[in-house]
């Protein structure tokens, strides 16, 4: 089933101790999008600039997604520059240039009105309610956010969260929403802001799942947290994107099945894990253009074994 | 069959966010011993004060442990001052009193020189290497270390990491050691330096082994790293012993198998995970005194559910 995602399609500059490169095409909705298009059917809302060409949105139409959403502006697109060194595992930002992302206002064409999965990219708490305002059927709600909006929109971010089903942040950000070092209890704590479930992404480290009783609808039984794996990289070519990559293979595994089950919940959480493993092995999007169904199965495997006891490469 | 374990019987000032404790039963082998104990036979090497008590020695002999290697000096014990804060995930050194350990002299009891398996807990490489070459005959050598000794006694270190099988080490001293920051690459530098397996624990994410084409005997097929999870714990109350207490789950499940297979290590993996995450339940060795063979079986199933795709709760 469609998924609608709201979020940023852009450039980034970015430099690392693999080289550099320039205004390659990046920004959370396309990282999603492209993972998620391996999955389900993508609908993407967005702003772009005139720099924005025929060849940058023949990315994301080759792989299927829907880019009838992505308004044209006049002025440039969003653009970021930064930076990693050492062990790439945080990103030290050189520019923020929001350009034409700076008045925008989403709309939601009517072709993309019956999709049932809606995934809130990392964008102002204030765009993601309206967007969200505007799906009141959606099957599904999930949502990223970042520590700016945790620190200085706090109110606006509280509307967004309170409706959220799955919210999918890194460690820092859930401790910093939560005020809570201890990581089970800052998750207890973001959960009572709203989210039915939790995704922490721990980077190197994987991800964890904490549920809620409200988390597999009707079954209020709680499960307990989820801990799935990251693969063990000798190189990390380019780290931007990969939690967005990681949120594109988990949602859209979520969305490709009928029922949200726990086992369906976890098998999510290794797709995730493994696109998030392709992405960051090139620059930009190149990897997650043109990763197959083959590898991608094949490293879903990869992360069963290294991660299960009773693996038998079956 | 029995472990051997050579390393620190101490006692340790703690304090946590949870409370502070004065001169309680520590040092890297209490806690290893007392993990082990629950899953094989278990003899200690070190040296004691006059202030280590027949209480004291209980706490050891209660579980089984063999303490005749205990040697009794003249003097106090080993005594370590130290405070966590925040997320408890980095302890703070406030004071180390060597005291009887400045001049241990380690010696093998004749009813110890039979023991199958040798645990290098972390001290100083010369002793550790004194009580490697006495034990010649010795089926498996597993061992820790610790930034200071890869820092300023490097030679002395190197002579020990390449005679042993298993090095257990945790994220930053293995990127200290390699002079590597990716993890991977790290790993395969300290491999070259001669452990055949190495794992690296990752506090509360868990932990990683790195295999070599020299891991499992005559089996040279290389294996895929392995990933075990930790357990996420809403109370941390003291992480003093955590990464002895996962070495001795770890190298006591190891012992008490046949044959070392991929999926005997991976297991030992869990069991480590599972007798880590008992000990920081409470101050210092209290919880592994009191645990029960039940809890850990359902513990180790507890750490399958939270990681494993297809758990049904068998």
């Amino acid at each position: 089933m469609a998924i609608l995602v709201v979020g940023s399609v852009a450039f980034d500059s970015i430099e690392t101790p693999h080289g550099a490169v320039d205004h390659c095409l990046g920004g959370a909705a396309t990282h999603f999008s492209l993972a998620a298009s391996y999955f389900t059917d993508v609908r993407v809302i967005a702003v772009v600039g005139k720099d924005f060409t025929a060849e940058h949105e023949a990315v994301l139409t080759r792989r299927g997604v829907d880019t009838c959403g992505i308004e044209r502006a006049n002025g440039l697109s969003f653009h970021w520059t930064g930076s990693y060194s050492g062990n790439l595992d945080e990103a030290k930002t050189l520019g923020t240039d929001l350009n034409v992302f700076e008045t925008f206002e989403p709309k939601i064409p009517a072709a993309y009105t019956d999709s049932e999965y809606l995934f809130l990219a990392n964008i102002d708490p204030v765009l993601q309610a309206r967007v969200r305002s505007q799906m009141p059927k959606v099957r599904m709600v999930c949502g990223d956010t970042m520590n700016y909006w945790i620190a200085d929109h706090g109110a606006n971010l509280a509307k967004v969260l309170s409706d959220l089903d799955t919210l999918l942040i890194n460690d820092g950000e859930v401790r910093m929403l939560a005020g809570e070092r201890n990581l089970v209890l800052a998750a207890e704590k973001v959960l009572a802001m709203g989210p039915k479930t939790l995704v922490v992404k721990h980077g190197e480290y994987g991800a964890t799942a904490f549920f809620s009783d409200r988390s597999f609808g009707g079954d209020t039984k709680i499960c307990r947290p989820f801990r799935a794996p990251a693969l063990p990289l000798a190189e990390v070519v380019d780290p931007t994107g990969a939690g967005d990559s990681f949120a594109g293979g988990f949602y859209g595994y979520l969305a490709s099945q009928p029922v949200l089950t726990p086992a369906v919940f976890r098998t999510a959480m290794f797709y995730g894990g493994v696109m998030g493993s392709f992405a960051v092995e090139r620059f930009g999007t190149e990897r997650l253009q043109n990763v197959t169904r083959q590898e991608i199965d094949e490293r879903f495997k990869l992360f069963q074994e290294i991660s299960h006891l009773d693996y038998t490469g079956a």
